[in-house]
């Protein structure tokens, strides 16, 4: 049986340059974990109930998992991936897992390899490595831990050294669970668990639904949206309900960075056009992107920071959509175009420093071309973590050696997990501090940086910057 | 005189990962050769006469060494390279190897000065280094072994431990090449040679010659090619005559990777069209998508596996088109996209795990973006190696760090080496089995594989991957 | 207070790699300055004054500085850097020399860094490292040196090593400058600073006052610009006197790569139409891709090399040019295609050894997939060295692993500064020479090149091929 020592797991293998990443990463190790963004469900720490079974918590809901083995021939059907239409799925988890473990040998080389192996490992306390050969061993004792009351959600949070965690809500969202959160001393503003206002579903005419969530966004927020002004004051009033619930931000995914400084007598026009079902591709997308324009400026009233996810082509799997629909795992990323794009909310509000917009990318290729210069020349902007394809120990290493040269470490934010899967949180924000800690471990190797500075800048990137940029409080010489 | 130490020949050079790779590196080296795409001339195999001399055997036909010297301003003509129209070039091989050998150092650190080197070593036996001093002496060693019997093509073969060479040939080659190899008992379905179904000049309008070329086509075939039906029932019945001569895949050059599905009343129209000589280049390039997709048809029928092979600008370098005709160096890549391109086409077929479509690019900023997600998540799909200007050993690392986090190594083939350079084929399988080497002594020297993990996997890169990808038999976990 | 070992500074930390390195770079160190190309202000070497204080050197002017501290909400005019209406702007230069320290962490990792730390270092000899502390006490000792004679630009350049440096002039310019600098035996052809026609304020009929700087160019050069042909005649007359000034190169920055071979009736209406003022984007595009044919054409007659800087989004941040003008850093690059923009140039003189076009990039994406395989396929061509965002240790180390393979070493120019900070040029080149040594020694120590052809290549990056490429005279080999 092939032992794998997990220590060092992901620092330089030169030694010299592995005893300096030690040290910093030992810094990093101990902070906190600030989740400035991401997708747990709420009702998860709401309500506190344990875990279903291994297979439905690791395995059924995460699609880095499904995609590759579909990638292979497997159905997700044979991994208990719901249907649209509820025609049937495999529903044993033993059975899943079985059928997981027979492919796990796809995984290497892949973070979800990592992520799931160490999520084995330091959540579960489980060593034994996952084989065809093993896999009933590893469900039965995952399955043990599960049913302990240690491994409920609340009581990993708490061992998992999360000192903010922000899920993501439509305007649309009653902010129940939210509120559940608050009245248990979990959330609400400053709290532990806090919202982010993402608005999608209300502001993109091509989303299914627009016009009616339109409607829905009027009778939540008390407002007449059958009028643009109106429809902007729904927007602010349940803006200021995420911010009563906690919310430091707001998220924008976006097919493109496209942004656009309407009049609001154009912008009008457009919405207009929206509500009688008339507009196009084009006007959906002038929409969109005059509402990032239009959010950056409620943001200088309310100072939600803003973060912008482009790039991502929804739904490209089509078969896939059609059978188990979005969000389980046909998305594909699109060449994304910033420099352009973003010049007329720029042009605005870019040097604004009130202002803060966090930039995401799924196009690695414009780290150095567009981003790094961006986030270096404008007040306005900062970095996010490489997100989602990306969020990988080599992306996370490309990210640090395209983007730092032009744009420092300060412009960027940290670590941002942006999952769903919360047991993977932990591993995440490691696998993150061990990269950064490679790289800072290199440059004082080649005498590029000193020790303390690198000592300071590990301990920033881990903890202080994601909770300054994203207003969790703190202050610091950042 | 410098030595050179080739046993560690592009393995890392830190020792801790060095020996990891070493030990990987020796699984991989006993492997037998897999060739499934490439560009030899089958009568080499099929007459076995002895090679001509040294220049003409390794400089005049290399494109990659002509157009290094040209874009240094010596003319292809004075290195033998045959002109169009039949004017005079350098025949004398030692002048041309003379005068190869005065701007030798213009290849360091290129994969040519590599391949040539290790030749000169592994396969010739050749130790002096190349100089302008000690042109001479390798030449007449090299021709020395030319013409000893076990340098003619088939001893070289069976010293080179290829198991399968698949050579290229158009649907209006009447394969007697590949006849007389079957009749050997080196050709044929199962054999050691084989062909490969590559269509393009029957396919793409903008082909000089086309409406000719499919005239003949129809007559190779016995089908009537004066109707889209008849077209059809051509290619059909050549791609069976293609998997007798034991053909297991079909290749396609296209300038774009775009698809199109068409109902048949509209490939017809744009057929007829062509026919008559009216197509323009929308046409040309409607066609061609939609013929990809027609392809991917009959491999669901017949079982060929698809190779793409997009991105290539042909005869970029006009005079040098004017002068030498196609492929001599003059072409050059242009920026590639797939992700929207191959959506019909993945529409239709991408989720049929009977389909393999293997897509290789020159534009390797699709790495990470594009074709990684794309190979991840659609079971019809994988990634070819590194292609043309990307088979260097920089270039295949950097593929494996790109591509692997999100398409794992078994959505990808293993290596191609898709060259006409017939001497060149054991060394550039080993470069890549180098390469993977020291990539998977990392992932191992960085915990994130184990090494006897790494150890299978270099054995299914090396053989049992292609072997498999491309139907040449062996069956496996893969 | 931390040390700072600066012998291997950015040599490879692997101690087998950085012995090699070592060795190479010390045959690299001692080789004088070739300075081809840069924006250095001919009259500090004219008049050789003493220079300002150490704020007005070394901060005011840099942009890379205050862009950076602009990303972070610090103003350029806090940093002194003046304003086009001449609204005040901080003037005291101990005042921005404190403000600039105290945001000294935003630059940890970027090149800036690098640069003025060891402009503190070597050209000073201060060896305080820069804190918020130790502000005043640098500044105190910069100060003091720059009081003495030896501190001169003309001293410093002796202590430089440079053997020739190339400032960039519009053909508007009389050339006075450099007519001093001849007199003083320190310019004309074959001097120590010398000329480049740099022609884009009378070619881009975009920029501003073109038509009345047309008229200028008519005045200057004593010929009628109220006709295409005399517009022409002018640029030749002007490109004579430049010669005569010791120019060997001209420059061309355009926003794009587009070159178009009009004949010359179309490029005499377009012409004509600029000159009325009609012209439109479009038009200006044209007339700017026809001049880079016209000045190929003329460097076949009068031996310029021509250089091209494309790629550059001039002025993107509209607030910082509306307030503080042009290169202040409010600049951005943006995604920039060559090879079909090329063409039309290198179909009529791609194969022309006499015609030398040193290509520039700030799109690294295009390393491996355009200008490699460009620079290695046409007599033309070279790839001058990463420049402006990309002139960094991480992409000149990138620049040489993307497109060695492809192009190798002698399709480039070695390193080009291009920059108008007199006291960074020897740092930035002691940069390029160590990351080079570095590349050679990975590829020493991976056996892919003998140490004593590593030895000569060094040399050559060095010192030999720009001198050579830029005709300031040597031969050898290359």
């Amino acid at each position: 049986m092939p032992t794998f020592d997990h220590t060092d797991l992901l620092l330089p293998p030169e030694p010299g340059q592995r005893a300096l990443a030690r040290e910093l990463y030992a810094l990093a190790a101990e902070q906190p974990i600030i989740s400035p963004h991401g997708h747990v469900d709420p009702a998860l720490l709401a309500e506190d109930r344990p875990f279903p079974d291994p297979a439905q918590l690791l395995i059924v809901p995460d699609h880095y998992l499904t995609r590759m083995l579909l990638s292979q021939g497997v159905p997700p059907a044979d991994l208990g991936v719901p249907t649209r239409d509820g025609s049937p799925v495999e529903t044993d988890g033993r059975v899943i897992w079985r059928r997981f473990a027979a492919h796990w040998h796809l995984f290497r080389g892949t973070p979800s390899r990592l992520w799931l192996e160490q999520t084995f490992r330091t959540v579960f306390g489980v060593h034994t490595p996952l084989r065809p050969s093993t896999a009933d061993a590893l469900y039965d004792e995952i399955a043990a831990r599960l049913a302990e009351p240690d491994f409920r959600p609340r009581a990993l949070f708490e061992r998992f050294n999360i000192e903010v965690l922000a899920t993501t809500e439509s305007p649309l969202d009653d902010l129940a669970q939210h509120a559940k959160l608050a009245a248990d001393g979990w959330g609400g503003p400053g709290g532990r668990v806090v919202t982010t206002f993402r608005p999608d579903d209300v502001v993109d005419m091509e989303f299914e639904g627009w016009s009616t969530n339109v409607d829905r966004l009027g009778d939540r927020a008390g407002e007449d949206t059958g009028t643009y002004a109106g429809y902007l004051a729904a927007l602010r009033a349940r803006r200021a309900a995420f911010i009563a619930a906690g919310a430091t931000s707001s998220d924008h995914g976006h097919p493109t960075a496209r942004t656009l400084d309407l009049t609001p007598a154009e912008a009008e026009r457009l919405y207009d056009r929206g509500r009688r079902g008339e507009a196009d591709a084009a006007d959906a997308e002038a929409f969109r992107a005059h509402m990032l324009v239009e959010f950056a400026r409620m943001s200088l009233d309310d100072g939600l920071v803003m973060q912008l996810h482009p790039g991502a082509v929804r739904n490209h799997n089509r078969w896939l959509h059609a059978r188990h629909g979005r969000d389980v795992g046909g998305d594909i990323p699109q060449a994304t175009e910033y420099v352009h794009a973003l010049a007329p909310l720029l042009e605005r509000y870019g040097n604004d420093p009130r202002l803060r917009l966090v930039l995401y990318t799924l196009d690695e290729d414009t780290f150095t071309r567009e981003l790094a210069p961006l986030a270096g020349g404008y007040a306005a902007l900062l970095l996010g973590a490489p997100w989602w394809f990306l969020d990988s120990p080599e992306v996370l290493r490309r990210f640090r050696e395209t983007v730092t040269e032009s744009a420092g470490f300060y412009n960027t934010t940290g670590f941002v997990d942006d999952t769903r899967a919360f047991c993977s949180i932990p591993v995440r924000h490691d696998v993150a501090r061990r990269v950064d800690a490679g790289f800072l471990a290199r440059l004082v190797a080649e005498h590029r940086l000193p020790m303390d500075e690198a000592a300071e800048t590990i301990v920033d990137l881990a903890y202080r910057l994601p909770k300054r940029v994203f207003n969790f409080g703190g202050d610091h010489h950042l």
